[in-house]
């Protein structure tokens, strides 16, 4: 079950081009592609006449050529041309998604388009600005629900045992942080003090820490699927009045995770350095040693899955680092049943 | 769901021999062998004492021997061997099912064996004929219903989409073609015309034709699961009067399309050229060309398959070329009401 | 359906170290490792905070520590750590299964624990005697379910068609050995004669056997999964008398054979050598040559269960060689039939 009035990731801009591209989003087979005047678009992506995959077609002026019996369909979803055929019949056509572009992503509306607000798309300017947080993204398949991804990133506790060797460190600073937390309406903010810390070897490789320092980590969950966060670091004693502006490392990262089905996810992120601007390697190195992190992630979140699609969450029992977390999924319950009470016009 | 009370390609003649071979054909497994007197058999690939697959068995003397604990089956599935037992009760015998040898093919009957007369197997004299028809054979496996093969064999606008590059080539003579179309009583036949026109990469390939081309192709579907193919082409002008005895190029193809389940089915083929027919190497070089071509039509059917078995086929449009194929599926439909009328008496 | 109130092996003692290592029995997931104090201890596979799998965490000093957020649990299931939070509640905790490490094996009991007495776990000495009866052993995972493996071994009439090359031979033997059978209380004991036979191959490589042999095996099955294997063979003429304390060949094989799922299980196996006792090269080539035998029938009863699965057990017809194995599974029904009247206490 998803959220489905509300922008997902649909995949970089960069992803999306005339070579159609087959994703499944919110358990829907979609190929995204962008059209001859340049603009992305995202159909159903099943032919409406003989059922063959759309991406396994190609771009032509028109729009989209299915690579079976020729037929063609516009951004809309509109059937253009029927090989041998004058007349098009109205219903000759497939199902369009709304996407927008916006911030190096393509974003997609799974639910009724009608509501499809693009104002509502969060922004992420970092994307746009390459002198002062130039950045690296890629795109994680993983083969646990969105959600438990989300999980993992609103309890840092878990930074002292899956990241040991990479962003985390020491469990009990971890554990320790003294956080700040703010409900919002979409979600969840939280800050996370850890002053006068042993650095993690992420932090000393970046920009060569000598002793301990003050880090400050502020995240902001926003339903249904972005986790934004903003990340910096001083020598100890720099955030002693809680400002933050004299960083000697900030980084910005931005997690967003998008259901493919109710057991497989994309994972959307970005990482951008405001630190050694000038430098690409970098951004290179801090992107690897993000990467490498993500991928622990991946693995102990992959592991949860298996057990929890034939064991189930009934018996689970919170701990105190939860909270925040439990927020967050308050949040997503009440979205799921406004939505469960209002169906979509598209169904 | 599949008609039963028909012959189907169970294999090709070559294929079968004193190695067992198993092969799932409507949904039954089936194991083919040839016992000590050559004769080809097929009987249920499961022993009836203990449930080994009698494929991993061997040919013995008297029948195939199951490889587990060694009980003995004929060729008509009786048991006529127990070790350690003398007297073998009369339901000590697995299911056989009737085949007949034929054209180079090895049929098979999976519905009631008092109604399988050989004498309605499809004939196919090519086979037979290396001076004239030299051919090749295969079996590719698809992973797709056999009626979407078939499907895909009654709408030829495909070409032009789906084998640009090898049998296909420009799109709109295949569209336009002119078709003169048949209703038999097992399916139906139909003729296209393609006078004038480009000659495709693979016909250049094969004969060295210089400029334009009359091309004429008959098809015929015969239900359950047989397409034959008589295919000819001359300079343009040499089919002007409908008379296509005169071809420069000819060839024949037979396609056999076996259910081995719902969404899976085995395509036998063979090309056979009349062209060249002196030349080991122009049979090869054609057979190669038209083996490329098929693959291109099993990759777009296994595609077409996944769609179809996730979101169905209620809302598809049929378009203009769908014509012939729609004959075909309402023939497939009347057999298996028929059947549904009648049920087996071996279930 | 498994029987559960029974000890069943778990793993080889040298299998289970600090590392934790995942296993599902009796189809559920179970995490074995030793704590710090060396003790063999078995969880459910499943952190009771989040659901991630225990086996992806390590032995610290108080217990297994969850690789997600640290929580700590002991031999017994109870949290003994929960990172960030001084008091925990009593309901924090995993199931445990009662281990017993014994004979080389470790033993796990899945029923109600309280009626898990160690005393009834088979006893197997010969792993215990190096001098007298150097062993190797290994597992061989299965897929198929480990009653279809236990079947196997209650036929041996199979060795003539499964083991041609390696520990069968002439079938004919096989099905004629002379049979003496003894019911138990918890399974049969049957012991087969072949006097003045033809040694198979594995004799021969073992002893260097010049001429026709005198075999005896004594087979015990206990049930749920142990079947207990005492071989001997002599020059012919040897066992005249029935007895067998004299041989040229003895050897003693544990076949233990623990449910994964219903359709597959773990067959841990051992291999003791009473011959050469002082050549490592003998208990190597000896072990090789019973390890490819087993091979072969994994290979046959993976077949099978594929057959099983799809089309049931309730056409099959017994055979005169089926007596013993009829034995075995009337005990198993018997036992299955005595846990259905008396629920699990844990369940």
């Amino acid at each position: 079950m998803f959220v489905r009035n509300a922008w997902y990731v649909a995949g970089w801009a960069d992803e999306i081009g005339v070579t159609p591209l087959a994703r499944r989003i919110c358990n829907e087979p979609v190929v995204l592609f962008r059209d001859s005047r340049n603009r992305a678009a995202a159909l159903l992506d099943m032919c409406c006449h003989r059922g063959a995959p759309l991406h396994i077609g190609k771009v032509v002026e028109q729009g989209l050529q299915c690579g079976y019996h020729g037929l063609v369909f516009d951004h809309s979803g509109a059937c253009v041309h029927v090989p041998g055929q004058e007349h098009i019949l109205e219903r000759t056509r497939v199902r369009s998604f709304p996407v927008v572009e916006q911030d190096a992503f393509v974003w997609i509306w799974m639910g009724d388009p009608a509501k499809a607000d693009p104002h509502k798309i969060v922004r992420w300017p970092y994307h746009n600005d390459t002198v002062n947080w130039p950045h690296k993204h890629t795109m994680y398949p993983i083969k646990a629900a969105a959600m438990l991804m989300v999980d993992n990133l609103m309890d840092l506790t878990h930074l002292g045992y899956v990241h040991v060797s990479t962003i985390g460190g020491n469990p009990t600073q971890h554990v320790e942080a003294k956080m700040d937390v703010e409900r919002t309406s979409l979600g969840v903010k939280f800050t996370r003090w850890m002053l006068n810390s042993v650095p993690p070897p992420t932090y000393v490789k970046a920009v060569g820490f000598q002793g301990r320092i003050d880090r400050c980590q502020r995240f902001e969950f926003v339903a249904p699927g972005s986790v934004l966060q903003w990340t910096g670091a001083s020598d100890a004693g720099g955030y002693r009045d809680g400002d933050t502006s004299d960083s000697k490392l900030a980084f910005r990262l931005y997690h967003a995770l998008t259901p493919e089905t109710d057991t497989s996810c994309f994972y959307f992120w970005s990482a951008a350095n405001g630190f050694r601007q000038d430098e690409p390697a970098a951004t290179e190195q801090f992107f690897e040693q993000v990467a490498a992190a993500f991928l622990e992630d991946k693995t102990v979140v992959e592991a949860q899955q298996t057990r929890l699609a034939e064991l189930g969450e009934s018996a689970l029992v919170d701990i105190a680092s939860d909270s925040v977390r439990l927020h967050m999924r308050r949040t997503m319950e009440r979205l799921l049943a406004e939505e469960a009470q209002q169906p979509l016009a598209a169904e």
